[in-house]
């Protein structure tokens, strides 16, 4: 390997066989898509026939590192998942935090491509320089704790990395998530992937050394004073979130009007105070954690204090999950989001798109299109905690009514019919994150166009359209003009960080110049931000041809009809809609994308060197 | 210390004052009493005021190593928890497996005297000849397990040991435990004195060395070889606990009729084989677990497998967990039994006693005695898992009816009234442990006689009663004739082993001649068979003196009515009651106490080397 960063090693791991073998980094596709979400990305779009299905053998779950990951720097401890979903049935990226990644590349892997499908449960176990496949069937059933648990005491190790499924990964809950100590893989099913795999878990050895060779050190040590001076010069690195984490957003979201409410009927909570970043931190937090190496200490363990649910400890919740486990579902008691978090990583569930498919359910509950004859008995009304809590392990087991759910709200209404569809608030089957796009419209394009369907993280647009101030880019959040340029724009930044592979926070404290700087000490190629710019270009436009190859066009780039139909009620947001075709002309464009049809083109393929997925597409009449 | 298998110090926490500070341990009340039990009731005999309360600052709380823990021996690895008990208002001792005390003693203790009572939550961190008090405040309102995982983190180490206690400790429930690892000392309340101390934890930094000096290694190594051979040689420790742990007793306990079933309405559980032992191993169990050097491995992790548990993990259940969780509360739900158990463990709650409330509560609502109104609304007939599983959430939190029942089931009758004090199954306000002395007279007796109450392990007669080929003193179960010597004998024999401090399988797999052996190769003073006799003779009187003190004379000696008047309605101890007076005749006479007080006789006393209590007792006008 020519190249610093990376371990110049992917693991391939063929459960149908039960082998394992090495295969050497493919260098040119590491410096023309970095590594994690980019380089996976690239191995998925080659390797995956089109049209498979995602619970079978031929889909492949791959754990990719980055060229930081391991390097020590701040905020590069995340690792991607990269598989089809079953959740969406397109392309899926799922990233968290840890040390897993980090010990992955300290083992001497930059990935591990997993593919077939064991007969009986396994894990794969990874400890000096040795791969094995060993039989799971102790752990099946486990919950992730104790598998993790339970898998450091029998491996006579304290110091392993663990990622694993739980009961949801197991009864291929399309919810079902990745757990890896206390963070998760959250979105898309990637738990189901590997559960189908009969896959109980990924276990490396720690070693606690630094893993990867960084090619110019002086370079490295300045850029990295740099992250650290700016993730400390900036307010929300540097004094919102190691206080109060992500949750310091809830009361800023419900001021803009932008803080789902009750399944998306509104952007105003009036209870959000009882839910807030001041609130938690206040009467909740016990302890900040950081990742390894991270000032920002973003990470907060939280105790319930009352009620049922009295004693309850979580990592969180952030503010994803007090959205859907709280706004989404009128439910203002903190207590039980506490206790809903828990739950959805204990047993390995998306506490996003399991908070919404209750809410979902709840909303359906109270229009009478479910009744307690179809929810077990359960009162579903909005803000009902107790029956929230209930059905997060019903969704997990696949238990009565839980069953209806696991595998989201918009299969879910499938079963349920009675035109209960149109209360479904997902993008291409995945449940919206916790933005209201009447309030932010540049944040209904991202959710309308990115790579997995409704995501928050594949284009963050919340600096640009609610605090503007400082921010890249600011631009007016009721207008829809230039938000096509302004979503290209951060979702080409995002692929950046995604494969380099950054946390999520050093978007918002770093302009691109940062990870130019490090990656280009590191990497020892000189990068610049404008080259970087195109490798973020590129993971999308690679990555969306990976979706039209399953036959997403712009028909599917869309959103719920109620952000396009129904005024915002009430709140800061009060009058507005989405005006989502206009945008989508202007993305399409700036893309280099077909306008109509939203198929990336011949020639921007070309120009962005992927020639040959331009031909796969061709070769499959998908290029007109 | 001129003796081997002591460290020769103890240490006090005075939490009222904040400080710490190290006694030399009493050698010749160490050669007296051994340690564990007998050394720790001395203590608390000669520190405690009469008539304290058990919740106040004058209580203490004592956890004492013995001899050969930390030996490396096999069974030698449980710790001692001495105390006045809020339950029972009593003598408490309670002993739990696990690493706790073989760390104390490689920490330079061997014990620690806890007084006072802090004003803010602390915990005592002993660690390289520090002993600290330290905040705990972050800690307080945990469950024992997150405790237990966020003091390894916050200290930096993975191998420490910890004693805690969870919300029923904090809250006062005096069913509460403490818990060290996945063991508990269960029984009588003294997570509640902890609590009451706002102590949460003791955690001991551990050495992974061995701890103690051995006066005569040789004559050790034979012993100890001895011990192994016994263990292999012995069914139970050889066979049949090493394949099926306690659990094995479930099937031979119902087949003799003294499967304690229903409140004890019956001594026969129709459903016996689903909570049976070789149900658990076929269907359950994960893994066997074992103490330190123990070839015994009678613990086994079990996982539920179904229904509204699945997924869940508990180290156990043993035999007492499946009675009061399974055949008393008539529930055949072994997955709820696995569910139980971990509750239990997690939150720190007695589980023999909380079962055992509610089969109470069960009894009393089939009868009438209580409706929904009382019990929040649960249907409460015996059988209902889910209505179990969730009152002892309800009773570790003190929260609605379970508050009711949260200080065991004779004070609840006394707040429910409507004469349902006749249906608590207890002797001295503890409630009788998985057998039915209808069955089984010697275990009556000893319930009625044994130092904390209602308690197995004090006098075990289950070799001697129901297996009886090769067992010592082989009587039939059904005759009260000699049950008064057989108790005294057992009884002695026990406390041998709580002091020494061995594990209750020991006694089951060794004569005594092997701790004789054993003690005396470790201490370096001759110690023989009748000696140890007299120990236990010894230490059984002291404890009965502070009971004495406390106010307990022969009228506090009795069972429940039920035992003594109803017979035995099926199965096959049909038609049987328990004759308890005859029995209590035998038993003082041959104890030395007076027959028609049942307190020690100041010759008896005098004779046992203990006139400093003979003393004591005459002062307060106690010595007739």
């Amino acid at each position: 390997m020519k190249y610093g960063g990376y371990a110049g090693k992917i693991l391939r791991v063929d459960l149908t066989k039960g082998g394992t073998r090495e295969e050497p980094l493919d260098e040119d596709a590491a410096l023309k898509l970095l590594g994690g979400r980019g380089l996976a990305a690239s191995i998925l779009f080659r390797e995956l026939k089109p049209k498979i299905d995602p619970l079978g053998p031929e889909n492949k779950l791959i754990f990719m590192s980055g060229p930081l990951a391991g390097s020590g720097a701040p905020c590069t401890t995340r690792c991607a998942v990269v598989t089809k979903s079953p959740l969406t049935g397109i392309y899926l990226v799922t990233l968290a935090a840890g040390n897993f990644a980090g010990q992955l590349k300290a083992e001497g892997y930059d990935g591990i491509i997993v593919e077939g499908m064991a007969e009986k449960p396994v894990y794969v176990w990874l400890h000096e320089g040795k791969a094995e496949i060993r039989s799971a069937e102790r752990y099946w059933g486990m919950m992730t704790e104790d598998t993790q648990t339970l898998l450091k005491e029998d491996l006579r190790e304290d110091k392993i990395e663990v990622a694993c499924v739980g009961p949801p990964g197991e009864r291929l809950v399309q919810l079902a998530s990745i757990i890896s100590g206390r963070r998760a893989f959250g979105r898309g099913g990637a738990g189901a992937v590997m559960g189908s795999k009969k896959l109980k878990a990924v276990a490396v050895l720690s070693k606690q050394k630094p893993s990867i060779r960084i090619k110019n050190q002086e370079a490295y040590r300045e850029a990295v004073s740099l992250a650290y001076k700016n993730i400390r010069e900036n307010k929300a690195t540097g004094q919102t979130f190691p206080k109060y984490g992500t949750p310091s957003l809830v009361l800023p979201m419900n001021e803009h009007g932008v803080l789902p409410t009750r399944n998306f009927q509104s952007g105003f909570f009036d209870k959000a105070e009882l839910i807030s970043g001041e609130n938690m931190r206040t009467n909740y937090v016990v302890k900040d954690k950081a990742c390894f190496a991270c000032p920002i200490m973003c990470s907060k363990l939280t105790l319930a204090r009352a009620g049922p649910y009295a004693g309850v400890l979580t990592e969180g919740p952030d503010y994803e999950t007090i959205y859907s486990m709280g706004s989404e579902c009128g439910n203002s008691n903190f207590d039980s989001i506490i206790a809903a978090d828990r739950l959805c990583d204990d047993y390995g569930l998306d506490s996003i798109s399991a908070g919404c498919a209750v809410a979902f359910a709840m909303e359906c509950f109270e229009r009478g299109i479910l009744t307690t004859r179809d929810t077990d008995g359960i009162e579903l009304h909005f803000g009902n905690h107790v029956a929230l809590v209930e059905l997060i392990g019903k969704m997990a087991r696949r238990e009565g009514f839980g069953d209806v759910l696991a595998d989201g709200a918009l299969k879910a209404s499938r079963r349920i019919g009675r035109d209960s569809e149109k209360y479904v608030m997902h993008v291409k089957g995945m449940e919206l994150p916790g933005y209201e796009p009447r309030g932010m419209k540049g944040m209904g394009l991202n959710y309308a166009t990115a790579c997995r369907g409704a995501c928050h993280c594949r284009g963050y647009t919340v600096h640009s359209e609610i605090f503007r101030r400082n921010a890249p880019w600011p631009t007016e959040p009721f207008a829809y003009e230039g938000k096509g340029k302004l979503v290209n724009a951060i979702q080409d930044l995002r692929a950046v960080y995604d494969a380099s592979i950054f946390c999520a926070f050093a978007q918002g404290a770093y302009s691109l110049d940062v990870p130019a700087k490090m990656l280009s000490a590191v990497i020892g190629v000189k990068l610049d931000e404008a080259e970087l710019y195109r490798v973020g270009h590129r993971i999308n436009t690679l990555e969306r041809a990976f979706n039209v190859r399953e036959g997403v066009t712009r028909k599917d780039d869309v959103l719920p009809e109620r952000l396009l139909k129904e005024p915002m009620p009430e709140g800061a947001s009060k009058g507005y809609v989405v005006e989502l075709e206009p945008m989508l002309d202007e993305y399409y464009e700036q893309r280099g994308w077909n306008v109509e049809t939203g198929i990336p083109t011949k020639v921007e393929l070309k120009e962005l060197g992927l020639a040959d997925v331009a031909a796969e597409l061709e070769r499959l009449g998908l290029l007109k």
